[in-house]
């Protein structure tokens, strides 16, 4: 974490200091507390200091693990497990305690402790810009090479997928499946199949996982569905991995989209522009840029083939229908946005870049690179080839 | 989801409406709204439907998928993405339109949406009493399945990991390893490695996974350790497996402890000691008696034997220090509580019971079942021997 750039991010909030009551589910507290505590806990940032406090059965864990300057628990304040008024109160003297009478909270901080708090006559300010994922925005050395960690494991998954794609059969007439159907000894490959293998292939890896996409078909053409059932020759394969570390925490992402068999012209064509749109929005990749500046990037080279993006039809439900990319760190989708409204690139921002073309009558293709933005342009994180047809 | 006790539960809140602004990762809301959303959006309950708002990305997949009376995007109310007051702005027409001039909501429910809301004039309650989470502690016969099926998983899983244990050779002076290790195949077993094959196996079954705990030794001695490392001879291995079902999102729970060679006198008591604890649990567990009366059956046949528990010593490090148990569900701890101030138990409950104990001298020792409250008693979902040497 750079103590630096958080002081110089919070220090015209206007409150004493900043409060978070969450779980390490929740990158803010993650990052904050460095504790990796599974039930929601206090951590307090003031006067350039980091106070955590949690119940007594994490309490030796937080002390070996934390990053912060004081771990306490809620013996430290008389306080048994039970009632919520009286927990509540302890929270209203921990805060006390560290000289601080009003604190900022994120957006999505709990209101039940905001408002306590409020009766107990601490003030709570909002931080509706959300610094502290401002903060977490700007990555270490050490952070980005745990990102690029997390991406060795997506590369093994990505090749056991294709490799697992690339080696089916196609049913013919004479087979039990519909012909078209991708095979493997003899079964029909399913998403799940797929999805599976490169799960347990993250995991021999060292990391967890969130919701692989293996969507094949119409399926491919809602960037969002998972995908199910058989795959089938001809069609574009999305396979979008987004694993996370479990040692460090940190994720990576990936989109490749395969093919077995005979693409239509139609879908050549797009995995072509989408391989020039992922081209043209990398170059415009540099410090000073902003998110809005590389998703035009991506979205000129659609507009200029004729596809509809949101900046032609904010209503449009074909085309590319999804930003370009977005930050990614402890959370998979972070700041930067590139977006309209995507603000400057700094070097040390960890970025997608994810262009896309959608439409349940041809299928869906993307291609996602993960980068980190330098002082004069970017890194790519990726290394994994980039082909339509599945080898 | 029972409608009947949801709107039983929530009838006296005051409020026109009950309001969630958060992703499936809320148990709330997976429940509510029947939706897998992965990014934050709205469930409304008022006047006995329930409304979900999401962005143009999730629609198509909304309208199939949740369990809503009216599903609507933000193009519905004219918000393109950007501006964080402008999406604050349509979340309140979103309220109003609905009729809805005050809305509860949980107290984890973001202070940021919160607080927006009151902007705008709408009224925003805490529900002290996180209701929803109390409504989805009785679970419907289908939820009970769900469940089930997950704990199927569970012990294929168990069972892994107690083969890999049991089938471990233990290095003697004449190896590389330090004397007492336990081998497979010349190297040692470590928690990750039987953490990894854990892992597989449910992968296997159709089950994600949170955080499974392996711990060996002093290791197993703090509760929330995952553990880490060669695992030894003659130690107590705790192997605590929480899989989540990928197809229903349900979890189960369950502990078994393990050791190869031979225990200490100790560990052998607590070992006996601890089933103990566990059948006199089970055995008070009914409809009508209290989360606190089921712990203080587990604490009684502790306390006898001279072991502390929170009740004998609210500050001991040692001995029974965490609950008997906890409710399970969308959540892998929900309601009910088995420990002081846990409140009655009511057909339709699905409920842990793990007793243990702990030393960091003489290791932890701790045996989890799962069962569901029925009218007359319990039925116990758990299917796996209990039994100290692996096998």
């Amino acid at each position: 974490m750079n103590r630096t750039r958080l002081d110089d991010r919070l220090s015209d909030l206007g409150t004493d200091g900043y409060l978070l009551d969450a779980s390490q589910e929740d990158a803010n507290q993650l990052y904050l507390s460095g504790f990796t505590g599974p039930d929601p806990f206090l951590t307090l940032y003031a006067d350039g200091e980091v106070h955590v406090l949690v119940s007594g059965l994490e309490y030796g864990r937080a002390t070996t693990e934390a990053a912060a300057d004081t771990v306490e628990r809620h013996a430290d304040y008389d306080y048994e497990y039970g009632g919520r008024e009286a927990r509540n109160d302890m929270y209203a003297t921990f805060v006390r305690d560290k000289g601080v009478e009003s604190v900022s909270m994120p957006p999505r901080g709990p209101v039940g402790t905001a408002d306590a708090l409020r009766e107990r006559g601490i003030d709570v300010a909002v931080d509706t810009d959300d610094r502290l994922r401002e903060v977490r925005a700007v990555k270490t050395d050490e952070e980005v090479d745990a990102i690029r960690e997390a991406q060795r494991a997506n590369e093994a998954a990505m090749r056991a997928a294709e490799e697992l794609i690339a080696g089916a059969d196609v049913a013919t007439e004479a087979d039990d499946a519909e012909a078209g159907v991708l095979l493997r000894d003899g079964e029909p490959l399913t998403s799940e199949r797929v999805t599976e293998e490169i799960e347990v292939t993250l995991l021999r890896h060292g990391c967890a996982l969130d919701e692989t996409i293996v969507a094949g078909g119409a399926q491919a053409a809602d960037p969002h569905d998972r995908g199910s059932g058989p795959l089938r020759a001809d069609e574009a394969i999305i396979v979008d991995i987004f694993p996370r570390s479990k040692a460090t925490k940190y994720n990576a992402d990936m989109t490749r989209t395969f093919c077995v068999g005979e693409p239509s012209e139609t879908l050549r064509e797009w995995y072509d522009l989408t391989e020039r749109a992922l081209n043209a929005a990398l170059d415009a990749v540099e410090p000073g840029t902003t998110g809005e500046d590389v998703h035009a990037a991506a979205c000129e080279v659609y507009e200029a083939a004729g596809e509809p993006t949101f900046r032609t039809d904010p209503e449009t439900e074909t085309g590319f229908i999804h930003s370009t990319g977005h930050g990614i760190g402890l959370d998979v989708h972070e700041s930067p946005r590139l977006a309209n409204g995507g603000g400057e690139l700094e070097p040390g921002h960890v970025i997608t870049v994810e262009p896309g073309l959608y439409d349940p009558d041809v299928g869906g293709v993307r291609i996602e690179d993960l980068v980190v933005v330098t002082e004069d342009g970017y890194e790519n994180l990726t290394d994994y080839p980039i082909r339509f047809a599945a080898e």
